[in-house]
């Protein structure tokens, strides 16, 4: 059976959690076609950037059926993954760094559980070293409840 | 334009890496329907575990056009999802511990860029105690090379 | 030969910086034995607390030889033994807790060399939950020039 | 009145533990002049090196009443400058390392009470990159009951 034929039986019995599931993902195709994101996993979590100055960046996580880990909370890795991505951008972005930069070692704290509307998280360089970028990152919900907190060490390549 | 009409007109145009990633989502989707797993974000990642003992578990993420991060290689984020699932469903599952277990805080260290098939992470108890649960991580693609490695803290519920 | 005799002996030919330490090290011994310091390392060196608010405290250890590593400026595990100090310190003292609390864990970032006449670490509660403490802590030297920053995750007893 | 002086007064009352810590304070001043210790920590903590292999050595702390916080176990904040000494003496002698290297950051998990009468630091390379050298360390004491766990990453100089 080809995919497009699975998806229209898929369809049938599809519940509305699975529509909005794959209506996120049809976006998310769509975006990265266009080259709106650069990942497949920043579409899928619709990740939005805001820059703030030259060392702050705010990303936001809208809150979706994707999230969800076992208990109805944000899963913490996608926490992990904003936290890293939004901290990873703005380590990429500090003067003299042309190339980008990957992460070194990242350290994330768990402070309240992951409810709300959506999560955006503030991701600031703390020093601009000649190779190292150390950054840290928080995210809140909509409330402004800190969710967790997060350092990041990041190499310039 | 509803959902359905929508995904057929994507089809048209669609490349086979659009197909691919197409497939994993039907595929994740029909998994958390069949309760196979337990989150759509473990779905789309495509984890399998096995559980090797009563301290350490094996948790396989294979690699695709999903986990790609901006520069082609594995995004750490998702890497980071990887290991706090596998800490945490370990953490869950210790002697004494009924209602599983959330993240703490958690600590990864990426030491080569992550490349391969498939990355397996062997999740390990270090200690047991009466309110937390430490543990570390060891992702390696096929090869055998130490891609990340992490430890966790976690608190039972 | 007792140890007061080779206490003298030694003194015979000391330098300038060898009486240093020893004037810390009585110092330290009277203090302790005056109960104003509870450990002997509090004590050598020469930590004094001033406590800001019900949240944050601030901790100063001043410059001396005791502190130098092998290049000359401070040793990165004096430098965490004052934050995992003046954190800890804070954890015990957050309302409800009236045993005390011990470190689960300790992240140090090490951002600038640790230069200076004294250092000040400024620590603060970040969450207060029903069993863990989570606290952050930054030193600075007189300058103000940011040296390390932490996070510390607390047990109360 | 001249340090001498003040330290004769200070003997004449002096305990059995007060008389311990000063034996300690001179064998490390000693051994600092003979520059068989590098610093007036290392002396005071009377850490002794044993290099295993090109990748690991082991660091000994004994258990003396320098070595207790508060509620009469090792401070953590020595536990956490033996690691960093260790993982930091390694880092620096890793093939193509000329000059030393310094800490980036440091991570300590604090898992069982320090009991005991002394502490060994395994400290060992995970990975030697071009600039950074990634170190993992556990110091357990004699009956091998593992104290503290702990990740560095460090820069070569």
């Amino acid at each position: 059976m080809d995919i497009r034929e699975e998806l229209n039986d898929f369809f049938e019995e599809s519940s509305t959690e699975e529509q909005d599931v794959l209506k996120i993902v049809l976006a998310s195709l769509k975006a990265k076609r266009n080259l709106h994101n650069k990942t497949h996993i920043g579409g899928l979590l619709q990740f939005e950037t805001t820059y703030i100055d030259d060392k702050i960046l705010e990303m936001v996580m809208p809150n979706t059926p994707i999230l969800d880990n076992s208990i109805g909370i944000v899963h913490g890795g996608l926490t992990a993954t904003l936290l890293d991505t939004a901290m990873g951008t703005m380590a990429s972005r500090v003067p003299g760094n042309k190339k980008g930069a990957v992460t070194v070692e990242l350290k994330v704290d768990f402070l309240t559980p992951g409810i709300g509307e959506k999560f955006t998280c503030r991701a600031e360089v703390v020093h601009n070293g000649r190779q190292l970028v150390r950054m840290e990152g928080k995210v809140r919900n909509e409330l402004g409840n800190l969710i967790a907190s997060a350092t990041g060490t990041f190499y310039k390549l």
